[in-house]
């Protein structure tokens, strides 16, 4: 039995996305974003509110990066998104966390993350807030790739961001495809 | 050390989204999309190639409703993402699942998933093959509420797509949250 709950905005798993810039003199901000999506093989978009810091940042150098935030650094990615970049101009340096320049783009790579990728500013879409990015470069730290050089996602330990309640959860464990011929539906 | 990986478009945990639309002729259509977010308080946007019979659904009826698939309903996921509507006129007849048309718009309500939200089209965006959705309604099975008539993720069973290997996982645990003060991080 279903009951209708009003206007609920509750896609489920949400990623945990921390979005580096530079700012105007050159500081790292950081912030965590949940609503952003693959949105074509080499393209990434982010809806991101008019005033976050990260707005003006990736206006100005047409670059971003964004970085999946795993378990370990949970209290790192939290704090991205509570404290903001306008409040507090030195947020980054608090951490103790360590950027470099990426090699590919205008924009800071957070080395504690384990896959980040590196985007040049596509296309803004003004009617929905949203920034489009085109992935320049991925990287990931060695210990989550597979045999093959692959990114492993159980190795990562990414998190999900509830929208219902705004909490965190950790990923589990792989579950079977279904069995079907192409087709036919088989019980 | 991090490792250039090239152009990788691995935003993870992705959501396994179950998007019913009805034919021209009022048959029932289900397609797997994990290239759909939240843009709005009240709006989700999907990524969908045109060639998709939902597409063209979609533009007809105006209408669509998204739920999200749970590991109980692994093998009719699956099946949706697999087997094309074009193809196969009668995909959704063969899972056994039975839909209802949603109150709110013109579209059908897949009662077998647990959580589902019904949309209107409210703006299609050509660039990236977006279409914005206005929810005009949630609706949730009894048995994911929890005591508050509140949606709990860990009672949903809904799966993560993942996007560097093709399958599915399971939600684990909730994690706790961080520890700051809301301005200074503290270790």
């Amino acid at each position: 039995m279903q009951k209708n709950l009003g206007k609920i905005a509750g896609v489920w798993p949400m990623p945990v996305l921390m979005i580096a810039t530079y700012d105007e003199d050159g500081t790292v901000n950081v912030m965590n974003a949940a609503w952003g999506q693959v949105c074509d093989t080499d393209k990434l978009i982010l809806i991101l509110d008019g005033t976050h810091k990260t707005v003006a940042n990736i206006r100005r150098r047409k670059a971003f990066t964004v970085a999946l935030a795993d378990w370990r650094h949970l209290a790192e990615a939290d704090y991205f998104g509570t404290v903001s970049g306008n409040q507090v101009p030195d947020k980054f340096a608090m951490t103790g966390l360590v950027a470099r320049k990426s090699e590919f783009v205008d924009a800071p790579v957070v080395e504690a993350f384990p896959f980040v990728m590196e985007c040049e500013l596509a296309e803004e879409l003004p009617s929905i807030e949203g920034f489009v990015g085109r992935i320049v470069n991925a990287a990931a730290d060695e210990s989550v790739l597979d045999e093959n050089g692959k990114v492993d996602p159980a190795k990562l330990g990414a998190i999900a961001f509830d929208p219902f309640r705004h909490g965190y959860y950790a990923i589990g464990e792989k579950v079977g495809r279904a069995w079907h011929d192409g087709r036919k539906f088989i019980r």
